[in-house]
């Protein structure tokens, strides 16, 4: 079931009210104090009212006994009431005119069977009156540009607007990571979490907040992806308008079981699909919270790149190391340079220095701050560089070369139209001065350390390129595909029906006779010549081999006559109906494959390539998409595999027809799209490939 | 070359002078300044002397013209003078009676050929004096129990004396270190910092260390280890100590190229045999400065774990998942509760939370601590949790429910003698306040954050778990093995003649027969019966394939004649000299593994065990050891494997006799031990392994 985004006007009226209720308001209440003195730090740039029936004033304001109390009546109703007066407040703001609320309290779905109902109860009444509802069981949110809070959020959140929104299902994890910001001097366009979701999930708000203008980039943190095709259609105009999403992804996935019946549900399992859409969707991925918000600001800050290459300046060779080491695990790209290049840099550096990327350029660097100057320019002229990385430590009081060196790197790279990034060797946090220094001096974007560059400097780069070679058609793919009907039957194809479906889709296969006696079978392998394969045909097996369905390298009438006799007996005593009997040649060397289609319940249908044949389950080198995939898509496949080299035509043998590997990939692709929920699982393998040679050895569909 | 390391004596010269002179201390210097501030801040319990030939006084105190001129004499001069005053004030240090230096000029062997020439000259003065000389090009020492620097190191270095010890080859990255080490609230015995190492490597500080009473872990940074016998030397005495060695090894790898003639050498490449020796060797290697720093000092305060299991808990459902996901990914393992502790747990616990390990304790925990002590005195009772991790924010003044928790988790861990750890969900530095707090409540260490914990603990518990399992035997079966003597030639080995040495050796090699006409070849075929392969036998082919030098799946007369000469025939237009040709049994099926050994030249012999025959370097699935190793050893590597469960019996064929095929591995490992130098590598692949039967199929000795 696929379920739209929440509209923009309901989204908007619930994250920019113009008059907002803080219900239950209470000098007793920390949530209250805290959310009060969050409203003033943000500016409480809009009207503020409190509603408490007992205390005349609270937080040294006048209170009003309800909503209905307040003269004009509201927008968004706050409720800081617990669980069992939300029903009562609800009504009250829904009657002075509130289309929105922020519910904070806990003890809804959160606490099992009878809680969930409460929470069907509460969106119930919301929805009757054309309320939405943000939480419950959250912190709320807070929006920095249009200065209003309704959150419990710590108070070391950031005050001063940004570029960054962060979305958090989690509201103590939302908490935690706005503190980190505001001592890495990160700051927000908007903090939304979203609790138990019970009308608005992170989907939703996503989708809502790359609209906004003021919005750079967006981080997420969320332990369920609800209303997946809300996510990827944000995504998809996320990338349209270059703006990123990093996500972290927590806890265990929500994915139903894959059936075991094919091969590729082992390859599936888990959190593989989740990461094989965010990849294929250019959503950055990261594993700490740390990251999340490091990675989400580098983007806000610096944008798309030019190009992926980095040029690092640094006064400490071990720093240089450090960061090439770190890169290389993570698939940083630090561009040799050009001949002219380094022959400039020659010319600025001490005679024992060697001009290359990453670039020591030594403790002279700090009495002559031209040298940062000058090497940044040189990198500049390097078209592979697309980010200037500066490591050094970060200025303090009295210290004036530090404070030269922010100067030229922020002028130089002002100057030369490169983006440009400053960080110590070790985890630091930004101090009073080094911000005053940062705006000061024009640094573009200041970062906690090597080890955190390195880790947002991969998202970013992999972003950024991915960006610039992404396509826009795959979304038109998908409606154009004719669907196929197959019978109504219940039970599964067996390999001859799905050889003729396969064939018709254009996969290649490997020919087969379908005997039923032993004297066909001996010659239709006579007609074949060479050795042969016979195999069980039969809609009751799914896996030939573990019955001993399969025999290989048969040559000559009696070693033909006796494997058939064997594959009837076996199948006999295995209680299995025959379809028939399957002879095709034998086929030796080249590479196995495995490609197919399995559905997954919240992404729909997703492709897997694998290498490996018998042995695709313990070698697990695979690629996964989601349908449709454009062929370019499935280039990027194949490319991913580990032991992708065996296809390019490894100690003397042919390298693989890529191309029409990829042809034959998108056929399969195709055919499952267009049966769509009428099957499964679609599955070959091996897929054989030698060469120009690219054949179907076996085949498997399920219903 | 094996060189010894530095004796303990003369270490304790350096790192424990009772006089020590600080020559060129100068108000101008900032490293005077600094080093002279560092050494009150230390304690200054040992003589300082400070040696200016212009000025009457520095920083405040009388000074001397030259060491000579200081009565009594000094221990160690610590040279705070440029590079081309050095071997003057060297000389004058010596006069006076010093017998260590540390160095801290730049403008040596890191400057190129010519500097490398002058720390020569300095080391020779240095060596006939008897002196022992630390640096150059670094930042000197720090000793804290002691109270006396010698650095350069910044004024952020935490003084109060601790048990984790730093070493690094870099002063400007040990420097960083020192700096986030005060800000986490964690404490040295030693620090020191090597740089050029002209006569003091990391590996003789560390090998000296190891023995120090007051250390408890050692923590290094090292771009190179020089010296790596003594290294492992130091590694092994740790060990049997029960301390931990935590590195971070940064930089190109600097072993020479391995040779190309041996598969086992693509797979040995660059940073993999560090890897190899510091896995072996327990040495726990981390990948970021701060890991080195955090995983040391969890080492340091914690401890050998007596089981590998963490129990954590959290007030933060998030915090949980976070955690599991990363310790997932990790190797961390979270024990599942017995029954029996889930139903203690229950009865503490609202009746929504799940008693269930990572344990959300829900926000009640903050108002009640006894849920704390109840859910650690739960866990303690789980004899596979050995550390108690809890998550939750650090105190702050006017929190008092985080004090609270503080207490619960130091006295409740002290009582039923569980190490704990608390850190918050995301990084923080360690207040004055929470250091308090920690002291006050006795609770045994606070870390950064979950990120930070999950990385340190992993080193933590692998340390743990290979200190209660390693052998103690690996040296002495080197000394006993039978040396093997090679007769004196220049040219490789013929596979017959590697053939030969191997099943000397133990190793059971396929039947073969060396034939030299297409007459004998049909005989041997038809001898051996079914499908046979035919192989060129050269000393000057070491890879078959290439050449087109094997031919498989003969049957039959014609086919073993026609394959016969083919073989010749290629032979001949490749100009190649044959030794004859070898017939062997066709064998199928099985798993194709490699063993190998090959030389490395600082760690000496390595051993590599691959899955994957011919696509051995494609799958790049292998595990490393330096040899000697012991049969558990090998076991282990086994379980290394990506592709392990093909050993095991996958898809129905039978699983691998593993007990043989250690056996088979340790027969080949302890040859090529026997044939030592004479050897550069030994190679069996494929090694054929089918159930019960193991076979190497091919062999390969190269020199």
């Amino acid at each position: 079931m696929t379920t739209g985004p929440v509209s923009a006007q309901a989204l908007r009226r619930l994250l920019s009210p113009s008059r907002l209720a803080m219900v239950g308001a209470s000098e007793n209440n920390l949530f209250s104090r805290r959310a009060f003195q969050q409203y003033q730090r943000v500016g409480a740039r809009r009207e503020l009212f409190l509603v408490n029936p007992r205390s005349p004033k609270v937080h040294g304001v006048e209170t009003f006994p309800s909503c209905q109390a307040i003269e004009g009546g509201i927008d968004c109703a706050f409720l800081l009431t617990p669980q069992h007066a939300t029903l009562t407040a609800l009504a009250d703001a829904i009657s002075a005119g509130a289309r929105a609320a922020v519910v904070l309290s806990q003890g809804w779905a959160e606490q099992g069977a009878e809680g969930l109902r409460r929470q069907e109860d509460l969106v119930a009444q919301a929805r009757e009156a054309g309320v939405l509802l943000l939480g419950p069981n959250h912190l709320g949110f807070v929006n920095l540009w249009d200065g209003v809070a309704a959150c419990g959020l710590g108070l070391d959140l950031p005050v001063e607007p940004g570029h960054l929104a962060l979305v958090s299902q989690s509201g103590a994890v939302g908490s935690s990571m706005v503190g980190y910001a505001g001592r890495q001097d990160v700051h927000f366009s908007y903090v939304v979490t979203t609790g138990n979701e019970a009308m608005v999930t992170v989907s939703d708000v996503v989708h809502h907040l790359v609209h906004d203008e003021r919005t750079k980039a967006i981080a997420v943190f969320a332990e369920t992806i609800r209303k997946p095709h809300v996510f990827r259609a944000a995504a998809q105009r996320a990338a349209e308008l270059g703006k990123a999403i990093v996500i972290l992804k927590a806890g265990s996935s929500e994915l139903a079981a894959q059936t075991a019946s094919a091969h590729t549900g082992a390859l599936v399992g888990d959190d593989k699909v989740i990461d094989a859409v965010l990849r294929q969707d250019g959503v950055i991925r990261v594993k700490s919270v740390e990251d999340l918000i490091c990675t989400g600001a580098l983007c806000a800050e610096i944008g798309p790149l030019r190009a992926d290459g980095i040029g690092v300046l640094s006064v400490s060779g071990g720093a240089c190391d450090l960061l090439a080491d770190r890169g290389q695990d993570l698939g940083l790209t630090f561009p040799e340079l050009s001949a002219k290049t380094a022959k400039r840099l020659e010319g600025i550096l001490p005679s024992y220095a060697h001009p290359q990327n990453p670039l020591d350029v030594t403790g002279g660097a700090l009495a002559d701050p031209n040298v940062w100057r000058q090497g940044i320019e040189a990198f500049a002229g390097e078209p592979e560089v697309g980010l200037i990385a500066v490591v050094t430590s970060l200025p303090t009081p009295g210290e004036p070369q530090r404070d030269d060196t922010f100067r030229a790197v922020g002028e130089t790279c002002a100057a030369t139209g490169l983006p440009g990034v400053i960080f110590p060797q070790i985890d630091q946090i930004q101090s009073e001065y080094v911000r005053q220094v940062k705006s000061d001096t024009g640094v573009q974007h200041v970062m906690p350390s090597v080890e955190r560059f390195s880790l947002a400097a991969a998202g970013l780069t992999r972003w950024s390129k991915w960006l610039r070679t992404r396509s826009n058609s795959a979304e038109a793919l998908g409606g154009t595909l004719p669907p196929v009907r197959l019978q109504e039957k219940v039970e599964p194809l067996n390999e001859q029906e799905a050889r003729d479906l396969l064939t018709a889709a254009g996969v290649p296969m490997v020919p087969a006779q379908l005997v039923s006696t032993r004297d066909q079978a001996v010659a239709a392998a006579d007609a074949l010549g060479g050795a042969v394969v016979l195999k069980v045909c039969s809609s009751e097996v799914a896996h030939k081999t573990e019955l001993g369905g399969v025999e290989l390298e048969l040559q000559g009438e009696a070693a033909v006559g006796a494997a058939y006799d064997r594959l009837i007996s076996r199948a006999r005593s295995a209680g299995v109906h025959l379809d028939g009997v399957l002879v095709s040649p034998m086929r030796r060397g080249g590479v196995e494959m495995l490609v197919g289609v399995t559905r997954d319940p919240d992404w729909g249908q997703v492709l897997a390539v694998a290498l490996g044949g018998a042995l695709v389950e313990v070698l697990q080198d695979s690629a996964l998409r989601v349908l449709p995939v454009e062929a370019d898509e499935v280039r990027t496949m194949l490319n991913e595999l580990r032991g992708r080299r065996l296809l390019q035509g490894f100690r003397g043998s042919d390298p693989a027809d890529e191309e029409r590997l990829v042809e034959v990939i998108m056929a399969l692709a195709q055919l499952a799209q267009g049966l769509g929920d009428q099957i499964e699982s679609i599955e070959v393998n091996p897929l054989w490939v030698s060469g120009k040679q690219i054949e179907a050895l076996d085949a498997l569909i399920t219903r």
